[in-house]
């Protein structure tokens, strides 16, 4: 069963066909970046029509029960998830409320500062701020994930003790093989696999290391290794690829609303669109590379099996059912 | 088995209780007047509340499913309603959203024109519009129902005969027992009836005979009647209750934020208030009342199981899912 953890395409039927060539029963794709309610409700809406349209690829996922069913049908469950926690504005009771209409992960800060936490770009990291800690609670009850993929290192480390249930970091690699504001050193890695929770290695090349030229034998390797440091059952894929995106789309994740400058983010002004991906990934007909990949690691087919997707089936399993 | 097809109390542990003491197995309660969106999306916020607070009471009802499993363990099953379009603005998509989080019932009009058909209050009943043909459609196929209390006659039948499943008049009276805007004449209550749909008796008092002073021999007569004259079958309760609501409410029904003037609706400048409730019924625990008025009329036990909440079941049990 092949599951990746994130994915933000300009979703059409070939994204869609070709997530069926790749064997994907499962995608986490994301509906917002820096959408208040509002905003993230009209997104919700094209889902629905996509859902609508292409019912013989996708279906809605809101439970591990809807892979199953994806699986026995041939097609993938799209899991949705917020990179930002713009789509609660400043009213916890949207939590549960965007639970109800199928969100199952948000991401507490999206680089910069919000209401929760300390994102990954600012200067200071304040860690989880009041409202971050209410908020915590109240995803924890509704069953709505913590993703930490965009934070900074210290409100990543108080997410994972104060969060009951298991976080994720659903896309980014280790810091020591790549340096990264977006990568993870080890005591955030630590602290979220500690806590039960899983990590999704970023296939994005900013995260890479070397970048677009990244090699899918050190990709594999640094998989190899992370697993072997923190525990098998702690990680997953989550590619990050955002096939077929014009760069205003990346534009717009880096300055949302937030900024009248240029912010660069990960890129620079002589590079400032989307980077090329890797030669060996450069859609979602390629997850057998990353088999091969792991395969010639030394991995076994359980232990690149658990990798490629049993890890986050048992996590959403797991994840997204209400405490009653 | 007891259900109320229309309810807007100022809901509180006292009330819930009531409900229990009538033994209402299932109740249509309001949640948007004139709200907009997300205005509408709070106040589902403020029932997820209610519904944490009071689980030995109540239970959220999408299903009618959720009504046996009410009954079973003792509780209320409280449908959503909105009794205006108002709650999805101008996009059609928000159809499907709202019903995602627990809409069942939408009135396409709330006294005044909208913009899918005419109020009963307009001097001109335009029918249908085009957006309303839309939105009939959009009803059908998601499984969220049709209410045309508070639309003109042309636009109820309009709405009648456009709509491929059947749709309700969850409260009113028929216009010949007691005439005003707000109650029904045959033609209207033959279009509802003849598409399989459902008509509520209300007993707020502006609807009834004698209005505070109808008696409870007048009203069980008048629904002896209708019952003859179009079926059994199509008729249920719709109490329109506004228990313990200060009178700011009813003025907020009137004029939400559509007009600076004072409109009294079906009040008036000497009585601009809600009106006391026939003695008869003052609230949830008085259902029992009208059980044994229908009695004394001649109905025997499965007419009046069939008014007090069969019928209700059986459309409920038809009208709420999608049509896939």
């Amino acid at each position: 069963m092949r599951i990746d953890g994130l994915q933000y395409a300009n979703w059409s039927e070939k994204v869609f066909r070709q997530m069926r060539s790749g064997g994907l029963s499962a995608v986490h794709v994301t509906v917002a970046y820096h959408e208040g309610f509002r905003e993230t409700v009209t997104n919700l809406e094209d889902w629905n029509r996509r859902f609508e349209r292409f019912p013989e690829f996708i279906c809605k996922g809101q439970w591990a029960a809807d892979i199953d069913c994806a699986r026995k049908s041939g097609r993938t469950a799209i899991f949705f998830g917020a990179q930002n926690s713009s789509p609660i504005e400043s009213d916890i009771g949207l939590i549960e409320i965007l639970h109800t209409l199928g969100l199952r992960f948000m991401q507490l800060t999206y680089n910069n500062q919000s209401l929760l936490a300390s994102g990954c770009y600012e200067a200071e990291d304040g860690g989880i701020t009041r409202m971050g800690r209410q908020a915590i609670k109240e995803m924890n009850r509704v069953g709505l994930v913590i993703d930490m993929s965009h934070s900074g290192p210290r409100s990543t480390i108080e997410a994972a003790d104060l969060s009951q249930r298991p976080i994720t970091i659903s896309h980014a690699n280790p810091l020591e093989w790549s340096p990264s504001l977006r990568n993870k050193n080890d005591d955030v890695i630590r602290a979220v696999t500690g806590n039960g929770g899983i990590m999704g290695f970023s296939i994005y090349p900013h995260h890479l290391r070397d970048g677009s030229s990244c090699t899918l034998d050190s990709f594999s390797e640094m998989i190899a290794r992370a697993v072997e440091k923190f525990g098998i059952e702690h990680f997953g894929i989550g590619s990050d690829l955002c096939q077929d995106q014009p760069d205003s789309v990346v534009t717009w994740m880096r300055t949302g609303r937030w900024t009248r400058d240029i912010d660069y983010g990960e890129g620079s002004a002589s590079a400032p669109g989307f980077p090329p991906m890797p030669e060996w990934f450069r859609d979602n007909r390629d997850f057998a590379n990353i088999e091969s990949g792991l395969r010639s690691t030394g991995m076994n087919d359980d232990e690149i099996g658990a990798v490629l997707g049993g890890n986050w089936y048992r996590f959403f399993d797991e994840s997204f059912r209400s405490v009653t």
